[in-house]
């Protein structure tokens, strides 16, 4: 298998993965069916049409390629009606989408960075792009739903992209290319999902507090 | 008249159109003259700017040809003294927003779709492409007024823009490309009209509810 | 000292100033530490990455220089240090951020216009990217922390951006570049501090009141 079908192996499996979770928010937030749709393209194509836009490769990936349109809307029909099967509270849905979107974010973030450099721009520039492709998408998402982007707020989530990329960029210095992506998806996944089940948090940003 | 000419026309008209409804949403959340003229811009021309980036052809449409910003401020202008005579109540000044709106929706989606089409997209592309010409400016002036956007929630909206840019693509395959043009907005402009006087909407995305 | 060079201190000035209104705001909205950043790399440089699209100016500007990156780094972690000093009450936190977004809107409007003229477009696109330049990113940082934008309720804001930038574009017709870029920067702040410090708002858009 060609490492360029690898990539794009991924990538479809990215797509599909921030498309659920879209559809995931959009059920909790009482939308309609369009209204599910274009929140699973936005969170699915969001970041890495960010990223796209900002570092000049237009058109935007999604525009040249079918495959991303046509996952989108399959895993968009495909979730709608297993909706219908999942079992209410003890918090599983919320698990659900907390675990697709890790998966998503480890993907996404790394494949971005990939581009980034495969464009020529500096490692610093390919962590923010990677961090971008990784979060963009779920934070237009909850800001469409009227959600604060829960990105922002305490959970290990921007910082499990920002240590997984940083860690591929070395990486890559001393392994194939292959090994680096997995490896920075592996870490990524890994520190995310691991922060979710322990509720692990990252401290406030506070302003100085008057002792009572 | 020319066919470029038309188009043109057609574009100024739906500026105007998509500049009045960010105006009334403007003056819905009591903003001042330069919020009100700043959601008349993006309402007028976020959608457009949003394709444009996306497909690649920047700069974008109105930093070319000065007439869409005149004609959002002339008609922002002419909105903000008119809505001092528009009597209050009887539910007319929603259903006015909903008119306009309608006819900016109808209007930016096939021209969005013809645009991407010229420029040699697949169909599937031309058709995200003009759903996005065509609601993106709404869902950005309902963003920055902190509304859900409504084309999400459960009104026909989204939903007539992709029946109308399928039914458009289509058509120009066997009829002129103008007849194709004015079929498509006005299947759109028809059916989101109907859905807004007749109450229509569509289900929302629901989890499996237990039974009670 | 070159013109070049005195244009790009002036830039990261003004992306400092923005960088530590974002971790202002993240402070005031709870967020956590990546929070901050993402806040603070929004501010500082959505403004000027949205002009950099809008007018094809890709990639856009700090993905060619890593001294901005570097700049809000440095700038969102000497803030949050210094956050714990800042003495609360008495308004002083609120009059801060006032201030050091004055200047960031200043610089980055008057930047924003003389990019967009040294690119060949018309005037008033130089007004509209400076204005957006100047605004844009305040308005994302207030949308991602869930606020209404504030530059569109009421406060002399857009405003000050619109007459300096406007202000800018005929002085530089009659003065040296250097002169017209000071000029401009120095209205565009001297109009939003004293508006501040007086409390002078701006008139909202009404519809009809019925008489009581």
């Amino acid at each position: 298998m060609s490492f360029e079908l690898l990539l794009q192996i991924l990538s479809v499996f990215a797509t599909v993965t921030l498309a659920i979770s879209g559809v995931l928010q959009a059920a909790r937030s009482e939308m309609d069916f369009f209204g599910a749709l274009v929140l699973a393209c936005v969170c699915a194509v969001g970041g890495g049409s960010l990223r796209d836009l900002l570092i000049g490769a237009t058109p935007v990936f999604w525009t040249q390629d079918l495959i991303y349109i046509f996952a989108i809307l399959i895993a968009t029909g495909v979730t709608i009606i297993a909706l219908k099967f999942i079992p209410e509270g003890k918090g599983i849905r919320h698990l659900l989408l907390d675990t697709v979107d890790a998966v998503g974010l480890g993907l996404f973030a790394i494949l971005g960075a990939e581009k980034t450099l495969q464009m020529g721009f500096a490692e610093p520039i390919a962590v923010v792009m990677g961090v971008i492709t990784g979060i963009a998408g779920g934070m237009m998402r909850d800001i469409l739903s009227q959600n604060l982007p829960f990105v922002m707020r305490g959970e290990v989530y921007a910082s499990a992209a920002i240590i997984g990329t940083i860690s591929y960029t070395f990486i890559r210095l001393y392994f194939p290319e292959t090994v680096a992506i997995v490896a920075g998806m592996g870490i990524i996944i890994a520190i995310r999902l691991i922060s979710v089940y322990l509720g692990i948090n990252i401290p406030q940003v506070t302003f100085r507090r008057e002792k009572k």
